[in-house]
């Protein structure tokens, strides 16, 4: 197994791969259709049965107990531009891994079954292209309508459906009796690596406050008009990106993360003066109240630097996301096969989203780390040893074949019906 | 004249016209393509030999002193984003109708000549789409490189020939022998209305130098990167703006000008931390130790930035423009013209780049201004009336009819062979 893994990991971060050692395949780009296509192949030569669902994710069925509901375990193969090669794509690969094992060791009659077992794809995960990240798990718990997922548009104006269709990247799965989700990733932090801990149980994530800010001012001559006439957007934009950074100074270290990362100018023209800044403020803590009182301070800020710079400011859409524990059952079952195998694990927050956010509050979710080297993230240098990678698959093997027993779930009427179809 | 002048006008400004009331004709699209089409027939409608040159500069030439040099006047077709109807297209059409109207009164015998005459449209005065500004007249007075010019990418990576030859906007025009250069164009300033002036005589240029920032960090993860691990350049970027415009509050009001109003983003996604950010910094002054000082303070700012932001700035490119004093005599001419007229006038500065600028350098050059309602410009709310409009008009066409008549050139050879094209 060891050795197939690494060996399939290694086919993988070929496609869309970057100069500076990482990939780049942004949801439905034609690097993320190559991995999509090649991933397909092996779930077909290794004996799943492939189907595809309408906001395009795909689903590799093992049905060994038949008419059962079904284990789900996966993640996701889209990256970030110039990413790292780990980010979901370890997780997607593990997780067929371990789906194969598991069902091998259920047929060969060494372990009872329950459940069926499903590995997955979920599409655009990342957000760059497309937003709001983490579409295809959300479209499938219900949790955003498919029609609008798929009438999204990246900033060039293509939509999700053309894009997916780009990539024959649409079907018409109808979905499935979920009875419990399954998730490995990489760290993205340092915790494990500075405790020397090799499995992380993910225990709570993060909050998020998403803000889609609109900043106003009006297009004049960035050398004729007079400073006191100017309605200047990007200077607006700029002070409240800085004010968005020094929120941080109110709080205790590391409780309170905040960023503005993406932006666009209108005219974006080095002789007019923008008249108009749209840009995403992601603010993140662990804490409800820091949260709460970091985007009340947050919203002063702009209403000083709306009478600043002249300009005006809108909160146009606003995505939150609310922090809250996976299942204690969950932790406490996962705690105990890192154990059985050796390997040193911790509890860990995440303050990444995952599909598994999405999943954990539909049904049965567990979702582990392995470490992630100086926690580099979203970035060519990102890097996970080959034996951090085993280690994980080795625990995620053996939960998964726990679950797949009925560990999490007591009956196929404790299964949720879920599917990205709007008809089912 | 009047009549046809302001009927031609509102033909002109429905080229690329905008909702907004304005136009949107930046070099070598459609509409500026259009636009250079309607002129060229308008030109060859009333008797001019129309030239275009390497770098697409149209000319028009009326010779009716044969083999002499020329006086050419003009400006540019060519607009900002959502730019006003005025900005350029004023100067070339008044262009033209002055030189139309002198012509007759030369051809008629009512005023002698010693010079032809040629009205000019050059290209790419704005700078919006290819960098730098003023390119048509930095190529023809030899500033510019015109295979440099034409190598030029927009942000889309087409290159100023692809653009232009996709207008058909490309000759052979081997250049003229100028004797002198004539332009008039709207303010963009105040300092006209606010004083009640009808005609501005453009007696010295702000000095300005335009900065090509490169703020580099490091990408990585929006939410989960460690805030003392993060090197974000879009945040390194916000404090560099900022900086540039707290710089004004160091000098007496409106000594000095700064702005960022181009700015681009890598990668650009709202989960991954910006690893570069490229920007062009605009700083002008009318006096040369204000600006000098502004930029040394700015150059501590950037180190301070640095360390602040964890961030390296550099600055990849400097593009200087020196102050310097028009012709006097021709300001004397001009105002002289102004007050037989009967109309109001002062000597103005421009903080604007014009082509006059660059022409200044090479031949005797005269540059007016009429007045812009509250100055605004680079916006489609920019406007000049019908009045004030004609009253340039009347005053450039005497002006204009003088220098023919050598008022500012005294022989043949002070002339000066200016051309686009590098063999000539």
């Amino acid at each position: 197994m060891n050795d197939s893994f690494l060996r399939d990991f290694r086919v993988m971060s070929t496609f869309g791969a970057t100069d500076g050692g990482g990939v780049e395949r942004q949801a439905a780009s034609l690097a993320d259709g190559e991995n999509r296509a090649w991933f397909t192949g092996w779930l077909v030569d290794n004996g799943f049965t492939v189907k595809v669902d309408a906001i395009g994710n795909i689903f590799g069925l093992l049905e060994i107990v038949p008419g059962a509901p079904y284990v789900v375990i996966g993640s996701h193969l889209d990256s970030q531009p110039l990413a790292g090669r780990f980010d979901g794509a370890y997780g997607v690969l593990a997780g067929a891994h371990a789906a194969r094992a598991a069902a091998a060791s259920i047929v060969a009659g060494v372990v009872p079954a329950r459940f069926n077992l499903a590995v997955v794809d979920w599409f655009n995960e990342e957000g760059s292209r497309f937003k709001p990240s983490m579409m295809g798990s959300a479209v499938f718990t219900g949790m955003l309508p498919v029609d609008k997922a798929l009438s999204t548009t990246d900033p060039t104006g293509t939509t999700v459906a053309e894009a997916l269709d780009g990539i024959d990247g649409r079907g018409s799965f109808g979905g499935l009796d979920v009875a419990a989700y399954l998730e490995i990733h990489v760290e993205q932090g340092r915790e494990l690596e500075d405790t020397g801990t090799t499995i992380g149980l993910v225990a709570t994530t993060w909050m998020a406050h998403k803000l889609e800010v609109v900043v106003t001012g009006e297009q004049s001559h960035t050398g004729a008009a007079r400073m006191v006439d100017r309605r200047d957007a990007l200077y607006g934009a700029a002070e409240l990106i800085v004010a968005v950074r020094r929120l941080i100074d109110g709080f205790e270290p590391e409780q309170l993360h905040t960023a503005v990362s993406e932006m666009y100018l209108d005219p974006n023209s080095p002789v007019a003066i923008a008249r108009e800044v749209r840009m995403l403020v992601d603010i993140r803590s662990p804490e409800r109240g820091i949260l709460e009182t970091a985007v009340e301070r947050l919203r002063a800020h702009m209403t000083e630097i709306e009478a600043t710079a002249r300009v005006e400011i809108e909160v146009r859409g606003l995505v939150e996301w609310s922090s809250g524990p996976f299942l204690e059952e969950g932790l406490v079952l996962a705690a105990a096969e890192a154990e059985r195998l050796g390997y040193s694990h911790r509890r860990s927050a995440t303050v990444a989203g995952h599909d598994a956010t999405n999943m954990k509050e539909v049904v049965p979710t567990v979702m582990l780390f392995v470490p992630s080297v100086d926690g580099i993230s979203h970035n060519e240098r990102e890097f996970t040893s080959d034996d951090d990678m085993l280690a994980g698959l080795k625990v995620l093997t053996a939960v998964l074949t726990r679950v797949a027993s009925g560990a999490l779930t007591a009956t196929d009427a404790d299964a949720v019906a879920l599917s990205s179809d709007a008809r089912a």
